[in-house]
């Protein structure tokens, strides 16, 4: 059982609601931190988003997401590497200290060629984010994602792309959802730790059986993650932020948003 | 452009045949080997069947498949091993030299007790297994299956359980569908062959986007594998054994099984 202080929830977790009604009920609730996903900003200034979170009382852990680096066609890697830039100028007006990367994959070349894609993007929006004050956290993605979401898939292989960028607002951000069973996780987090680049830590948990590639996230406590394991390893290594709370489940968008609100606190008590 | 010299085909593969109408279509197409499902041999008797087999012309690859071992409750394990020494009298009746294990996992305990319980099975196994003159495969199955059919997802993990084993009819299945993602997979083939330890090729192709967790393989070429990288990086590991086509697919089962006999020999000659 614990307090509230280092609950962040992501806005695509009661997707269902706006940023404004999700800031106002989080706030209620007493949740501590928001990432806000950059499809709840559509048509919205960030700064006043922004402003309107701070003074709710909210802390503003991340914006979600950048990423998409790699593909087949050069002009399309242009693009992206534009859209990354305003991700940044977003992060910055929202007052966000951290982009969350999804770092794409190209199913149409070799996994080599898409890493060398997203190490290249990521230096290139490197500076920009420097100067904006904004991080960048690789999140590996789960291996069944390897074909056109992430070519990242693993603790190591973003230990070792962070190696080859080397740059200090350059990190990782760890997902349970995406690790849990990798046997060298623990081990893995410990290098990221001691290398100072753990930015995020994120938790859901893995339904047994998952019905779906995307949308089947289940609650804390329902599968089979061991949460706390991993928690301790990242705090062992040294993290000290928010336990951030991203759940995409078509079943829990579809239920009354103020319930499962109430069941998401309920099951970070208990199982984070 | 290749001979059907070393194509060997699943039953489960053309899971609407019967196993005799199986064997007739492979040896009449020019397929040199068969792999047989345990399903395949309901109410037949192995022997028979196996006879059958070798008079087409065909060769018994191995028999699919043994494993399943972990559970939280003891006499599940107890019922686990009785039905891999069952796998193994039926493999040597049918004349299978080897055995593919799916090492099974329990999602109700930590992935390291599964683990254990997995090299604690094949243990228990390997000695009928060598008397009968059976080898022991264990297939390192994708991640996204680690809740409830494998704990062993890498071929990192197959290596090192195989070191621990240290037997010399325990092996591993390589499957380009479970380990296509894994930046480790290349240099994890060479130390198994060094090890001699490639017992099996198995081949399909992942598709983009995959609909369904496990019965949406895709035809060879028809996906994002690079098959013949993995097939190189095995027969360089000093593998000389058949190229095994595994696929799982609602949509194949469901469409004329002589066609679809035709495209995967046609598959097999241009992508593997």
């Amino acid at each position: 059982m614990q307090d509230l202080d280092k609950l962040c929830i992501h806005t695509v977790t009661t997707k269902p609601w706006s940023v404004e009604i999700a800031v106002e009920n989080y706030a209620r609730c007493g949740v501590s931190g928001i990432t806000v996903w950059r499809d709840a900003l559509a048509n919205r200034d960030p700064a006043t988003v922004g402003r309107s979170i701070r003074d709710a009382g909210l802390q503003v852990v991340s914006l979600c997401r950048g990423g998409f680096f790699p593909s087949v066609d050069a002009n399309a890697r242009a693009r992206a590497l534009e859209d990354n830039l305003c991700a940044i100028d977003e992060a910055a007006a929202l007052g966000a200290p951290l982009i969350v990367l999804v770092c794409g994959a190209d199913p149409g070349q070799p996994l080599a060629d898409s890493r060398a894609q997203i190490a290249e993007g990521i230096l290139a929006a490197a500076g920009r984010a420097r100067e904006a004050g904004v991080k960048l956290a690789i999140e590996p993605l789960h291996p069944m994602y390897a074909d056109a979401k992430s070519a990242v898939n693993t603790m190591q292989s973003a230990n070792d792309m962070c190696d080859q960028i080397d740059l200090p607002n350059v990190g990782v951000a760890v997902d349970v959802y995406h690790i849990w069973w990798d046997p060298n996780a623990i081990g893995e987090i410990a290098r990221c730790g001691a290398a100072e680049r753990i930015f995020a830590f994120h938790v859901c948990d893995w339904r047994v059986p998952t019905r779906d590639f995307l949308l089947d996230r289940a609650l804390m406590g329902e599968g089979c993650i061991d949460i706390p394991h991993f928690r301790n390893a990242v705090e062992q290594a040294g993290f000290t932020g928010f336990n951030e709370v991203e759940i995409f489940s078509t079943h829990y968008w579809s239920t009354d948003q103020s319930s499962y609100l109430q069941k998401i606190i309920q099951a970070y008590k208990e199982h984070v």
